[in-house]
């Protein structure tokens, strides 16, 4: 017996739109393992938590028992950007696609079971499908349908261009569904009007059509800006547990509960007990520190997350150094640095201003000492430990 | 030397549009043989004179020395009509257009030289090109582009549905005369739009564009609607020597002078000459009764549209009747029947108010005369031959 009131409970936590309800409900109830498939580029994947919201949420539909295809959209990576406009959108060989699932492999399966979780590459069906299969594709959706999707729209009325192969690519994502028989699609919040397309084509195919599941994107370390490579504001999950620790540890509180939701796999009571607590005065650092300990254990080892634990504390409570900390020469060209440039020129700061600013607000330190002269130099031959906020460390001789 | 002024008179006589005239002087002027491309719908072909205003115009480039493409649609044709909507328009067989284009041959050598004129199947190329290519296709043009053809923006504007395949189409067109290297595209004032498709494409893949030739739709035999079938005033090549004669003979003046222009193959200066001779004075008959001889003898024989003409001018001048009269049996039903029952019952009018029409009018005979009386009847046993206007002619037995 199925209990589809904790499956639905489950799958609809943190989601951001699921369509539709009812029909979930009654292929859940029949209580065979349900298709779900979640498409990703085949670009050279390196992964952060905000790309994990969607796997974790295949993770929770594995517990449930379900079917997970994971999709590598190769085809259109073998096409690349076919205006030829976008040069980091370059065609991508067989081979450069295999080895980027290869690492996808190596990343997904820190949070999905590989015995439980098909592979699928779509070039498989879509090399077959032929052009006039395409032309069939085509013909099951209409332009003024197609400039209803948000970004179109915009694009159409604004006289910006849209080639005619973005109409296409819709069709395919849909066409994939019926292909792998679809019966959950899983997508971010912008993908929508993608997901909706595979419910059409599975109809025209004689197949009942997937239900569709949006999952919101990720804030960043900022909590404001959705996290990305490009604003910095990320943590990889190929990062030293020690990174992942530290920048857990640096997000707002208010964040740290958006995370419990869409990163943690604890049960949904346990995360509202812990709420309970820390409104009722317990530490909320003590909390970020479980968060923390988690994700490092799901990406490292239970171990790994213990000693970051361990060394964060140290550094945290007695300003120790870490043990791993980069030795560098800095090769002044026989003049004399002063401080801030030294940090600058290692990269512990990202410019001299930056480097001032910490030096005034007290975070800098040179070998365990605060530093407060904005002045003070580095002389040549000298070797000097330098710390700049809580986790950034370098160990530095000038030459 | 090629007569470069004289090609493009030759070229132009009888055309809608020419794009554009100094690009195709500068290929006459190389003096090579010019690729000339037309692309035909490889649904059963049963050509009318409408259909060979275009074969005419490439008849005039193969005189000139140049190279004939006949391009068979066959990849949409195999297609169909991918909505299923159409069902007018369901996928034929590769044997189904094996077949058609046999028949097709038959008609169209009856103006081109089958040991000039290169066959092709479209097919050939978009087999190959498969989905991807498809999608790297549409690429080369824009949503907005294609919106502005005519026939799209008018759906577009007025809310009618424009199938996604629909914008693929032209694209398809397009790439034919890449796959095809044409120099020279004819078709349809209705197929500009899709004519100059073919030159962006050719220009995107590093050929030189093509020059595009437009020619105008030829008003059927009321000189006032396109020719067609559906409007019934029409002349099929294949029709016998007698009713293209007839047909011909039964035009006015004034559309005469714009069939010489588009469909016969005498010089225009000789045209021009005939005109001033009609202007002159000349009977016009005697003008139509040569470019009556001229069709007949191109889609039969020069026996033929002699013999057409002997018979034609016998049954006009003297009331004689054809050779070849179709005889029937009808039978009454034992009731007696007016003959403007039997005209109507075997076909020769329309109905039985053409039938009271036509005798009001004077235009039936019964063996050879007139008939005056509407209410005549023909008794069981009687055999009679009719004759409604100048051509339609039946013998038939009551029985």
């Amino acid at each position: 017996m199925v209990d589809v009131e904790r499956s639905m409970q489950v799958i609809k936590r943190g989601c951001d739109e699921l369509l539709v309800d009812s029909e979930l409900i009654a292929r859940l109830k029949s209580g065979r393992p349900l298709r779900i498939k979640a498409g990703f580029d085949p670009t050279a994947p390196d992964l952060h938590l905000g790309h994990t919201v969607l796997i974790n949420k295949l993770r929770h539909f594995q517990d449930l028992g379900h079917h997970i295809m994971f999709l590598i959209g190769d085809f259109t990576g073998l096409i690349g950007d076919p205006t030829g406009k976008n040069v980091t959108r370059p065609p991508l060989s067989r081979e450069q696609i295999l080895e980027n699932a290869r690492t996808y492999n190596e990343q997904v399966f820190k949070i999905l079971d590989p015995e439980k979780t098909e592979i699928f590459f779509n070039s498989s069906w879509f090399d077959d499908l032929g052009a006039a299969g395409m032309i069939r594709l085509a013909a099951q959706h209409t332009v003024a349908r197609m400039l209803e999707r948000d970004d179109f729209a915009k694009r159409y009325s604004g006289g910006l261009p849209i080639a005619i192969h973005e109409f296409l690519y819709p069709l395919c994502q849909g066409y994939d569904s019926v292909a792998m028989r679809a019966d959950v699609e899983l997508g971010g919040t912008d993908q929508k009007f993608n997901l909706l397309v595979g419910r059409e084509l599975q109809k025209h195919y004689g197949q009942a059509p997937q239900c569709v599941l949006t999952m919101p994107l990720l804030e960043g370390l900022d909590g404001v800006h959705k996290m990305s490579k490009s604003m910095g504001n990320y943590i990889g999950i190929n990062e030293a547990p020690r990174e992942i620790f530290g920048k857990i540890m640096s997000i707002s509180d208010e964040l740290m509960w958006r995370y419990f939701d869409l990163l943690s796999f604890r049960e949904s009571a346990e995360v509202e007990s812990l709420k309970s607590e820390v409104l009722a005065g317990r530490n909320p650092r003590e909390v970020k520190v479980t968060l923390a300990l988690e994700l490092v254990a799901r990406f490292h080892t239970t171990q790994a997350a213990e000693y970051a634990l361990k060394e964060f504390e140290a550094r945290f409570r007695q300003g120790v150094l870490p043990d791993d900390m980069p030795e560098m020469m800095l090769y002044g060209q026989g003049t004399i640095l002063t401080l801030v440039q030294v940090l600058k020129q290692i990269g512990l700061t990202a410019s001299t201003s930056e480097a001032l600013r910490m030096v005034e607000s007290g975070a800098v330190r040179a070998n365990g000492e605060k530093v407060s002269d904005k002045s003070r130099v580095v002389m040549p031959g000298e070797t000097i430990v330098l710390q700049v906020g809580k986790r950034k460390f370098a160990k530095v001789t000038v030459a």
